[in-house]
């Protein structure tokens, strides 16, 4: 059938097009790193969404963008990694032991994508929810024995690169005041003086308008989204970040052929949903949907961007997953989000209601949550209110035992998590990969 | 540069024609089901391969074959599927209630991929280490309110179809044998009175020359293959299966010319890793890394057969995982697989011989492990053997504690499972699907 013949060659022919744009090298690269998130996040953040069994099912941002998955065992013998291994992996292609930020095994600094990126003339920026100097975005600018040295982590942030003593990174939004202070002499201030445009409030995002900039919103960490006013947070910073990195030309001719001739140097960015992790480490289902939720709508805001710049590579995976999630327990074939979805805050934001709130706990949880608890319960947990320790486990239990929510553990567990990409090139992450290897494409796919 | 451009369009037309190529029809279908086989089950299986940390990473048939993920919630109010369901879901396209073959939540019944295979006029079969009738194979053939209903679901597999009177099913090997019952009148005999070749121990499975073949080697499902004097069942199963649904013609010009001229049919064949779930529902690390293994090598038989033939697609997936598996617990950062392969028998294998080996625990526990556990331990254990249901939870402890495996139920959970697949069209199961997205997927690639 010479008709049909004909269609099939043009669909190739078609198919040959896009193969061809796709396999392009991108001008920008957004990096995303869900802290924590296995794929029982992603799986129940979908279900979460749908809220209760029976409802439309969406097909969320992960849904959409997935293309495979990653192993993310460390250079040690445990085959469970923590963050600073995986982001070093990730950040740099070479496996090390927990707890190394940036350097090998043998205590080696590795030069990280971020560092090749500014080294080819790109932008670079860091967008967290954590201190901007916690274990995942130090591995993409620091080198240190252990990520608890913040001490000799902080002061690499104002590592100046080359001959022209460019600043390493363009950008930083996240928390971390304590580590950065504008006191004289003080972190904040020598980054101040060496010419950081600083704002520490997200209200004042949009005043950040010319780089390099520096916004930090928290002491240490942003508080969690479930708590916080600005639930969206990473989005905002991201939608900031996206303007101050690739800002839009002037529309008049002359600015239109100017960047044509002389473009804008492309970017490359590493965004962090850091507290994933911490709900995960929490065993805090809600927490932790919260963190999802906000991640994904940062990815949403990539995603259009991504879609609207034909040039910009979006990959997002996870270090490891947190927690030992599972979605069903105790013999239970059932999973209830709604159930998860009457909690208005974390865990944490309870204890330390529960340390500074003179209120009975029964007061108290009409805040926490829109479900009543037995009142026998109430009654045990308000006499363990001086032993937070003891209390907060039977909490955790309260909260996942009526939404059927499993946990193994307060630390990390060892299997694989998903890859997902968006724009040119993003074929080349299908199918398996070890974490060091999407290092190796994204440093192989840096511009020239 | 003009020659850079050349060698472009020169890549993009060779693109063009593998994409040309893979995006064909595919002549013969083999669709594996890893019952059970949740993410955390093929990341366990690399490292139990790897064996100790620091030894070189395996790259398995998982990891080479991956493209992608699927959700599996069934249609009721539970977002966890059972097999029944989601086997249900993964040859019809339709999801159903939980425990429901083949027939919808109206208990209407469903057209399988199998049925519609055969319609089409290609060769159909089944390979499992379950009874042939359990939950996952029966969907592919019967319809049923209730997946226990095996009164109803076995004469189901002796259909006929269409106008000639073909049988629905070209070849079936497991077990089940107690389904199929060689006496006067019975199922069985009915079966090889319409024509099956039958035979019921895996040694000789070669005298299975010709379709329409039976095999069924245990009364109900087979040993778990760690148990097995033939652990690798499954695969040995697949040889045979592919040797007499696709036999090779005689190499003979004039065979050659006929097999040109007039080719065989093609074939659809559903391959169940049964027993992975079911060493999960007992929470048996070991049990359960064996069957992984039965299952991977399997899978590499199929692998090597798509590799030769190029007609061949293989999509692999699972219907859920089982058991709230997690690779790491109790805050412990590490997975120990060498542990884990010290042991030689599944629990059920150990239970049973404390029910009837009159030897002390401690001497049967020489044939069952390499370890020696705490001697206070194992006078509890003697002092339980007349109380299995308590006893098999501190046996379960005692193998996973060691190895830091962690387990949240007896039953299933909800998390998305992996997608594998090679072969032509294998690039459109790239990315997440639903469950009855694959098999829409499968039905449109069946052969017109």
């Amino acid at each position: 059938m010479p008709l049909t013949r004909h269609v099939r060659w043009l669909c190739a022919a078609l198919l040959l097009c896009a193969n061809a744009n796709a396999s392009e090298q991108p001008r920008n690269i957004i990096y995303f790193i869900g802290d924590g998130m296995g794929p029982a996040y992603t799986t129940a953040y979908r279900y979460f969404l749908a809220g209760a069994p029976g409802n439309p099912m969406p097909r969320t941002v992960f849904d959409r963008l997935t293309v495979g998955s990653a192993s993310t065992y460390p250079d040690d013998d445990t085959f469970v990694t923590d963050s600073a291994a995986a982001a070093t992996a990730l950040a740099t292609g070479t496996k090390t032991y927990n707890g190394a930020i940036g350097q090998d095994r043998n205590k080696q600094p590795l030069h990280s994508l971020l560092a090749e990126a500014k080294q080819r003339g790109m932008r670079t920026g860091l967008v967290v929810t954590s201190q901007i100097t916690h274990a995942t975005p130090a591995s993409f600018v620091a080198h240190a024995d252990s990520r608890r040295d913040y001490e000799h982590i902080s002061p690499q942030y104002l590592q100046q690169f080359g001959t022209e003593s460019a600043p390493l990174l363009d950008l930083m939004l996240g928390g971390g005041q304590r580590y950065f202070p504008m006191t004289e002499g003080g972190l904040g201030q020598r980054m101040v003086d060496k010419g950081y445009h600083y704002v520490d409030t997200l209200a004042d995002l949009d005043q950040l308008t010319t780089l390099p900039a520096l916004g930090l919103f928290a002491d240490k960490g942003l508080p969690h989204a479930i708590d916080s006013d600005t639930p969206n947070r990473l989005s905002l910073m991201l939608e900031r970040a996206l303007a101050l990195l690739a800002p839009e030309p002037p529309s008049d001719w002359h600015s239109r052929i100017q960047s044509w001739w002389q473009p804008e140097p492309g970017f490359f960015l590493m965004v962090e949903g850091s507290q994933i992790d911490w709900c995960g480490h929490g065993n805090d289902i809600a927490c932790a949907m919260a963190e999802m939720d906000d991640f994904a709508k940062a990815i949403e805001v990539a995603e259009v961007f991504a879609q609207r710049h034909g040039d910009t590579l979006v990959v997002i995976t996870a270090d490891h997953s947190t927690g030992g999630l599972t979605l069903g327990r105790d013999g239970r074939y059932q999973w209830l989000p709604n159930r998860v979805a009457e909690v208005r805050h974390s865990l944490d934001w309870l204890m330390k209601q529960l340390q500074t709130d003179p209120r009975p706990i029964s007061a108290i949880w009409r805040d926490f949550a829109y479900f009543t608890p037995d009142p026998d319960d109430l009654a045990h947990w308000e006499s363990l209110r001086a032993q937070p320790e003891v209390l907060y486990p039977l909490l955790v239990d309260a909260i996942s035992a009526r939404s059927y929510t499993g946990w193994t553990t307060v630390g990390h567990t060892a299997v694989d998590v998903a890859v997902m990409a968006i724009g040119p090139s993003a074929e080349q992450f299908v199918g398996h990969h070890d974490n060091t290897e999407l290092a190796d494409l994204l440093r192989q796919l840096l511009p020239l």
